[in-house]
């Protein structure tokens, strides 16, 4: 271990030394190497907190500074720029709100590749266009490092459970280097294909969520109006093959079941502004590969709509309420 | 009994004539006293059938006589409109095409209704405008007869088995005895509410269902053109958020399940012509309640316009082959 | 025209005996006959006066006894029931607000029907299914009277100026006795072709004009977005291809047009409601010939949702004000 | 003027010259001074024998060596690159099939960029992405060069009659120098703001043609199996609310007029591939915008369908095709 420090140089070094420190306190830490976190938000923040928990050291960066202050506190080392990061470790995830922001963290000024060691490995969890993925994936390549593109199922509550799902896409070989990292902050690790895949397995998933959910509602709301008890009506559906995620698990329809958003007055889950954003990545996506997608089109504008209409930050299941006539003529 | 035969005249006194030849054969027959059945189609056929199977001696009828004959050949007795089968049994079950079906065979001039008798149980498993079923409903009333909505949930095959699920509406102290009859046929009955909430429940299942088919189709195809393997893809949907039975027990994409219509190029399963049918019924019952269906509405569309492009009879999965691009430019 | 008055009997001389009275002196009030006029509403008031103005008796009925009152008032005779218009006058007009009113007022316990005389004119300006108007047509021609359908496009506005335009359908040689009358409310009376056409040539006018209308708001929302000045986009898409009457004559957008609804927060005009019914009669239209209708069907469901959002008694142009984003986040 | 001009250079300069010699002598190849033309396809080929027509010396690139070969015949001067035209030509035009193309003619390896004359004013009038034109506007100014987008209306027949329609966004005193050259290829140039509305302007208005393309085949679809006369019931659209350039001046059913692609099988006009990319273009800025374009998405993937249907080649107004039952059952 000391030839790979010697080989990597004071970064390497001084990470060297903090592990020898650590050792003293941490029965496991010494074994392991840190790994960068980039963008400690709503769900980094959880997830840098699961890596720290299994004994990783973390290098951490986001671009508020209020939120790398809690992680000084929790012994992770705050740095001043992507670049500073993958100078200080070879093993980077990053979590971040939207493809521009993946863009700027990676190939920007003080970005990921101007400090990016070879052979490094570079986890992007955010939710973003595969084209973009493959893009960053192309430019990571050129500075002879790896990219997978790795986003999550499951909200701030499964980040914090450490029960995320990830999909998985890049070169096969490193896949085992990503599980080990991922499995810390997620039950569920998926191999899904090339780079790329990762996201298009997610925004897919999304994309028939988000058609089945309305779906789910207006089939609710059409038997309720033609006199169907809704209990009676969601257990039909269930044992028929009208039976979905929304229908068995998620019910949106207030009454139906117990401890889901629909019974807490839509509050918490998945917010539907966040639905909007992956069915815009599904259009994109789809309209980049000239993929008809009728009723995935048409739930992106019913959750743009909503958006304008005061739900944006009410879960995505809400759209039953949207649905619903709240007023007499 | 013998009173009962010589007030029916010739065809009374042959039934009960093969009934003393069937009291030798079949312990439960002689209990037993006839059921009408009108509408003897793919669907009335295997449904009657099994009627007589369980040992009730029917009283057939059918717009097109040639339906009748094999039923003649079985033993049930046929007769020449839907007013003679009143005549002949008090409970009845019809299994029509289609809301004005229906209206004739009730209401028209050779109708069931000129010949009901009071106490009469008319059980209507067509699948119709559950307003239409409310209008028959009152309409039975008028005469002293009783009326349930039962429409079937299981195709050709499912009638054949005898496990259709059968979706019950009516007053409820009547299931009992319309659960009798239809246990005959079906291994799921479900009671649903007051007369029309059997359709209901139907047509709403049925709207969910295609909606989630054209979803999973698009979900499907925009990943498999993200380079997705479809299997893979299926296996990711059906552990996350996007599983439906559309994707789980029915996957329209060739090549991801055995035993479903798309791995037979979309021959048998339900048809899109049908389905059809239903969504247009879905949007009748949306229109007269004010009920909004944004993604019911464009399913009706979508299956309507494969109607018009040479889908009418393939199942209704081929909505994949439908989306998917077959030519390149 | 004698034998055509001798076979339609006392009624149909009478017809022909007025028609000569009016030759003689076409302008006193003497010399015409009265016409009923029943559902005295929104529409149906101001188009009975310009009846009275033109100099036309009119036997008037309405459901609510106080919409008739300031008929009286006006010297017109008020009657207890359509029977007891269809007894006094041979010429009628109906105006009422759905298919199962219009249904109602003509084969109803009190309907027309009842009492209506051989050879009389029945005109219906109601928009309804134009399936329930070919049945009520089958049912006015076993009386041997005359039925056609006559919806008007206009609203209130243009029913008291008298600017109306009628589409009528019918027997051709029965147009110019209904011109005769409708020329009183109205300034384009076109003929459409058999009975039912009228409403046909409606609701396509005005399924076509809620698709252009959410277009324009679209397009117009889409580009003032993109950094155009709406005057200006609205200006090119009038000399461009994009242009239609919701953009050159009704723009949605307030400050691009004087005098129309969306210069007035969306007051007056042609209600949200209104468009939305009419959608629905297009939809079960559609519906019932199995006609693709997938932008109709879904502008239905977007007026639809407005209705259900506050917007129901707002011009229909303010479907501008509901795509457009209101909140930010 | 002057103090313009010194700022800008020689290449300033050098414009003002050719201004002044144009002034003296405006009719004369000798006084024009070179424009470049970059993309000599279906559209670009007629626009370019514009500008030579006009007098205009041609340096002329496409990256089909073939298409180049008749302009040197015509006497243009042909280039191996776009980096060559910037060289020889401070005044260049581009009309390039997509947003990748224009970046590659732009910014690639050989593209304008590499040798663009710092005053020079580059006119891009393809139709891409007006996010695209935006950053295509940025790199050029860094370059000190003027970048203005001015996608057209109007297909292949009024490049060759020259009496295209020019939407133009860019700084405004510029406008006067790209209307110059544009009116030797249009007939209409319109202003329509800063860089990147000449793009919305297009996209919106063709946003709004589809729609009401799709939605006059609808109406006109419904009427006619309602019994309608499609030539009557465009009449009554057409002096009715629904009235439109779809329905008035390019009507989509056959028989209804003359001298357009419906009364020719559809070939010829605006292909159904060329509406599905423009559409194309008008989701993704309303997806990046959050705009919320209900009709125009779905609009979007019906074009997208009607492609993956045969219908690629077609004129779009062949939507009255596609819609239409072509099969009895």
């Amino acid at each position: 271990m000391a030839a790979a420090v010697m080989r990597r140089g004071p970064a390497g070094w001084w990470r060297w030394h903090r592990r020898v420190a650590a050792m003293v306190c941490s029965r496991a830490m010494a074994s392991k190497t840190p790994v960068g976190f980039i963008g400690l938000g709503n769900m980094g923040n959880p997830m840098a907190k699961n890596l720290l928990k299994h004994g990783y050291p973390v290098i951490a960066y986001d671009v508020f500074p209020e939120a790398c202050k809690e992680f000084q506190d929790l012994g992770a080392q705050v740095t001043d720029s992507p670049a500073d990061v993958a100078e200080r470790a070879d093993r980077i995830i990053t979590m971040l709100p939207s493809s521009p922001n993946a863009k700027e963290v990676y190939t920007g000024a003080n970005g990921i590749l101007k400090k990016v060691k070879k052979g490094s490995l570079l986890i992007d969890s955010s939710t973003i266009d595969p084209a973009v993925s493959k893009e960053l994936a192309k430019a990571v390549e050129k500075m002879g490092a790896v990219f997978m593109d790795a986003p999550v199922s499951g909200g701030v509550g499964a980040a914090r459970a450490g029960n995320l799902t990830f999909m998985v896409g890049g070169v096969e070989q490193e896949f085992d280097a990503a599980k080990e990292l991922l499995t810390c902050m997620g039950s569920n690790v998926v191999y899904c294909g090339a780079v790329g895949t990762g996201q298009a397995a997610k925004i897919c998933n999304n994309m028939l969520l988000a058609i089945s959910m309305i779906g789910t509602a207006e089939a609710m709301n059409l038997g309720i109006r033609l006199g169907l008890d809704p209990k009676l009506l969601a257990k039909i559906l269930n044992m028929s093959s009208g039976r979905c995620w929304s229908s068995d698990t998620y019910n949106p329809v207030p009454g139906v079941m117990e401890g889901v958003p629909s019974a807490n007055n839509y509050q918490g889950g998945f917010g539907t502004t966040l639905m909007a954003k992956d069915l815009g990545l599904a259009q994109i996506s789809a309209t980049n590969t000239m993929t008809p997608v009728p009723l995935g089109s048409q739930a992106h504008q019913i959750y743009r709509m909503m958006c304008a209409k005061g739900y944006a930050l009410k879960d995505f299941s809400a759209v039953f309420q949207f649905l619903r006539e709240e007023e007499t003529l």
